[in-house]
């Protein structure tokens, strides 16, 4: 455990769902706005258009933050739900709730404890405007914020993994990306990054358990932040 | 004054000469090495290589980041100085130096006064590694760390100047350049933000005062980052 705390230098996270709650965010978003539709599946439904959506972005070549992305599918989800009638001004106030994400309990205080050590870091799709108003409400206290805007591509392209190693003139094995997604860590891992899973298994609501099993090929398994500054020695 | 104050969301600062004092810094570093040089002459003359380099990254149309520019200039001044026998290692190490450049006094305690209002960020040529370790190392509480990486262009080019404002979907006049240098805020003015002169008379050393005198385009003339703050009523 040492190596692996004494060989990174960089700690790179994933955001939605790793370190703030998108689901419950957006769910008491859609109930404190009265709006009368089932807000569970309002949130799933929203969330549900976003890798489409990158993955469109990425066929196409033109870059669009993922503010705009949201806001396109915003649109379409309010017509399923039936609420057509919502004005202009509320679908901008609703978009914004992506940077009002509130973080899971442990990720101040985990992070805080990281930042002693590494250079702590988010790797989000989230645009820049977003991550920051996001952690400036939070007090996520980032070193720096990379994410999808940063390196024009969307995860899981390569640039995005290898470019948090090439900002700090590292080695892909001296970064490490913390993440509630095996698929996001087998991406870094493919890119020679070293790779935190973390247990998030209410990212989806409390409805909607999620397994969180580990899987061998990380380098380490978490059940939060805290755990994983406690794991590295912070 | 709280029409200004009111208006603006985002302080953007210039880094080299406006937050930290590269002169003393890069001199002290020198001093420190025991290198057989007049350090202040060798201060200036590594600084003077950074417009041209950077004006021929711009004509060239290839992207490369300032750590790698520094390096070049370095290379030409230990030549011009008489020390092409400085090894690899010592190299890449004092090239670093401006990773570890020192910060005003009165800069974290601005900065930090300024954040409780505003979103601060960098708007500097220097790289997101470079930026990054040297708030990290001086405590500077940065928001966002925004650079010519970002952008992929140099200042003053106005992708940079008006990336600032895009990036939180603002108007450029919601977004303030703080800088101590006239020419860089009047290519941001000519973007629509507004302006903020600091007044660092001892950028190029004790040796070489520059003047520090109002150009009235400014929206403010400041002699800190703390009279910044207290100007804008923080």
């Amino acid at each position: 455990m040492n190596d692996t705390a004494d060989s990174i230098r960089i700690i790179a996270f994933d955001v939605f769902g790793t370190v703030v709650d998108w689901h419950g965010s957006v769910a008491r978003e859609i109930e404190t706005m009265g709006l009368d539709v089932d807000a569970d599946a309002f949130a799933l439904a929203w969330r549900a258009g976003y890798k489409p959506a990158m993955q469109e972005v990425m066929e196409n070549g033109e870059w669009i933050i993922l503010d705009h992305l949201h806001r396109r599918i915003l649109d379409r989800v309010l017509d399923d739900f039936g609420l057509q009638a919502l004005g202009e001004a509320e679908r901008q106030q609703l978009n914004l709730v992506w940077h009002r994400l509130e973080p899971w309990p442990d990720a101040v205080e985990g992070l805080t404890r990281l930042k002693q050590r590494y250079i702590i870091s988010t790797l989000s799709n989230g645009n820049i405007g977003l991550l920051t108003e996001m952690a400036k409400r939070a007090g996520l206290p980032w070193d720096c914020i990379l994410c999808a805007e940063t390196f024009r591509k969307y995860k899981p392209h390569p640039d995005t993994y290898l470019g948090v190693a090439r900002c700090f003139a590292l080695e892909p094995r001296q970064a490490m990306l913390a993440a509630a997604h095996h698929g996001d860590l087998e991406q870094a891992r493919q890119c020679g990054l070293q790779t935190a899973y973390i247990e998030r298994p209410y990212e989806y609501g409390r409805n909607n358990p999620k397994p969180v099993a580990p899987w061998d090929a990380n380098t380490l398994h978490t059940r939060s932040i805290v755990d994983l500054a406690e794991q590295l020695g912070c």
